[in-house]
């Protein structure tokens, strides 16, 4: 079952960063999907993640935006290498006031240098999912530190 | 003393939102500085703050710029009315490792419906400031709702 | 034929604002195709479109990019309403060298006051299209001026 | 006069670029002033770069502050690399209807291989500068390619 053991192996290529990530970990992020060029998180409700009208910060929609446009581009990048974040650009479409938050970012283009993803947020409320945000972000590939 | 009252009733007002954001309070952001148009804030290292490699989260530094844009816009919009984010761009420009990371918000121009901004972050290294990223942002005036 | 009347009026609505952009039709662009919500612009190359390598010029991308979201926005926008970009972000990602460039505009969220909307531009050489061109654009509703 | 020697040259640095951007100099562009890390571009009102309502449009100030953006970081790029731009997020702050658009830009960061600038784009009514654009950009070095 080649197509499994790939996405088991890219699974803890994205996974094994991701446990390394103090502030997503504490956020209480959770990693759902990982496929060639495309990742989903999820994020529950709670006091950690919200602002100063109990809906989820925008901080915290940004962070989870940006591992998923991250994460996203690890799936593609060589071997030995890993991403950092060059710049993102995020539009908070709707207060997320659900349960959770779902994230699914993707890769456009996979670039030797430069990788260009999306991502798109997700308010869940009751199992239904209504868009609150869309990133655009730019990730540069460097060599891997630890 | 005008000039005083004043950057009080300012410094109240963008405090007293402030203390209300779960997510910013959990991750120790301290407000520093608020006149009009501007605001500071610093961000201390920390576990709840760092990524795999241990230097300060673009999620952290995301919601910092993005504090620091929304709270300056709040300076600048008419009493009543409070300032959402809209949407914003920020670029990493060098890794954040020092013992805190301080951003200053800055309006460049207050509508009466979207206020346009920019945060630049410093890591702040054995009293050292570097510049280590730059946000633009867009806010939108909305009637407070609590 | 509701739908065909539909869509005619649609285009109608967007192509007699696009005639009256002096730029767009000094440089050649061409409107393709209106759906609700959707548009499609061509703009041919040429000298008054290249950068000094003789590629299409970012400049004229990103014009060309801004007018797709922007049209794809007035397709979901009230009669009577016009919109005004607000801003945008774009990812120039490969050198445009073909015979034209092709740019999709669509709207993620149409608000009352705010959409937001993205656009891929595509080179087109000898017939294959390529993704050279990713914009995320957000948009105010203004009332008709004209 | 050292100094002058130097502004010299990166003054023809940057004109030799720009006299080869068929669309700039289309458009009427002209490059003002150079100084390491930042220059200034002017763009005069015409035909060639209105919107629907007679404004400047804004694919036109996106194009100027777009190769603002570009010329401030050839100034500190290393001799025979130029730069491409990555990506740019620009606000449109407010209709620039005056007898020309100035802009001026500037670098936050000269990197080896990426360079983050800003450009702020101003109306000229009657002489008076109104800050009507604001742009982020990032560019990246490549070897010239003529």
């Amino acid at each position: 079952m080649t197509a499994s053991v790939v996405d088991q192996a890219l699974f803890d290529r994205v996974h094994s960063s991701f446990v390394r990530q103090g502030m997503m970990q504490h956020l209480g992020a959770r990693l759902v999907r990982v496929q060639p060029g495309e990742v989903e998180f999820a994020l529950p409700m709670g006091d950690k993640v919200t602002q100063q009208q109990g809906a989820f910060h925008g901080g915290a929609l940004g962070a989870l935006a940006d591992i998923c446009c991250g994460y996203a581009a690890l799936t593609t990048a060589p071997v030995g290498m890993e991403v950092t974040t060059v710049e993102y650009k995020i539009n908070f479409i709707s207060a997320a006031v659900g349960q959770e938050v779902v994230c699914i970012g993707k890769v456009h283009k996979a670039g030797r240098t430069l990788t260009i993803t999306s991502a798109e947020l997700f308010d869940v409320q009751d199992g239904v999912r209504k868009l609150c945000g869309l990133m655009q972000a730019t990730l540069i590939a460097v060599a891997q530190k630890y």
